[in-house]
């Protein structure tokens, strides 16, 4: 018999049904840490790194890459808009963790997603960042996601399996943020 | 007379005056809307473009650039790791806009930032995520961020003033995200 892999919607779920089943025996494995170190360059212009990782037990040796992200702000933010401004670059990682949480899940329930594709907004108002008003809060004030799925599920079902997306659960639940500044 | 601009820590303190300034006459003009497109590649694996948005009281004209951002996973997590995951990228926004904001308000508050640079990190335990514990969140459990400086203002000052960071904001206090699906 020739076996081929499991795959659906690009996931392995062979791979993962092990994944789950090994977190059940041990519940170690399911506890991860990521991480990125951060440079600043001026203005509102910094650099990322973002390399190790810690997960299934152990500090990560499987990637090769380190990833380096910017972030910047346009002229009108005072910047020289040399990448995204950081309120953008969250709408990237919502968007794709809304998305890759719905393509995980439904793939883990049979369930084929043939296309997906998004497009996400937030609203801010600068009072709050320039503390004008203390009543206006610093960030987006809500964030509308509007996605377009090829599909056989019903979009309740898809609605349900996106927001298993860990980011989701950050941006609308608090998520406590510890702030430790080292004078040189 | 030669005038100069005022810069410091690479922020034209002028400009940020007369835009302070211009809000105080024209709120309307504080009013910010950010955007993604967002593709789906496959499994976990994402696209993000990034280039139109609203301020200052009309449609962006001045940026010239599509930025262009990826999500993917590592191997452990059933991707290819072609790009950070999704919590990797909210720790590079959230530690370059908790740096920006220190430096846009250290300048408005005449203090001079000589250099700083970070370290992040945040826990996940993917019991929240894989659906196997629905005490467990999906997200982050905290994120620690150390922040070195060098500055003559004291930690507890610089710790203030990058409290004024918008994704700060959007990590630590609730923010609405509205989904919706779009079956084709």
């Amino acid at each position: 018999m020739i076996t081929t892999a499991n795959i659906k919607n690009g996931v392995n779920v062979d791979q993962l049904v092990e994944t789950i089943g090994a977190v059940q025996t041990n519940p170690e494995l399911a506890k991860f840490q990521f991480r990125a170190k951060n440079n600043w360059i001026d203005g509102g212009h910094c650099v990322s790194n973002i390399k190790g990782f810690y997960g299934v037990g152990a500090e990560d040796q499987s990637r090769q890459e380190t990833f380096s992200l910017e972030c910047s702000h346009p002229q009108v933010l005072l910047g020289q808009d040399e990448a995204p401004t950081p309120p953008e670059v969250v709408l990237h990682a919502l968007s794709s963790c809304l998305t890759g949480a719905m393509v995980y899940h439904a793939a883990a329930n049979g369930i084929d997603i043939e296309s997906a594709e998004s497009n996400i907004k937030g609203g801010v108002d600068l009072h709050g960042f320039l503390g004008l008003d203390p009543e206006v809060r610093m960030g987006f004030d809500g964030i509308k996601f509007t996605l377009k799925v090829k599909s056989d599920a019903s979009a309740e079902q898809l609605e349900q399996l996106a927001k298993f997306s860990p980011v989701f659960d950050m941006i609308t639940n608090p998520t406590p943020v510890s702030i430790e500044i080292v004078k040189e």
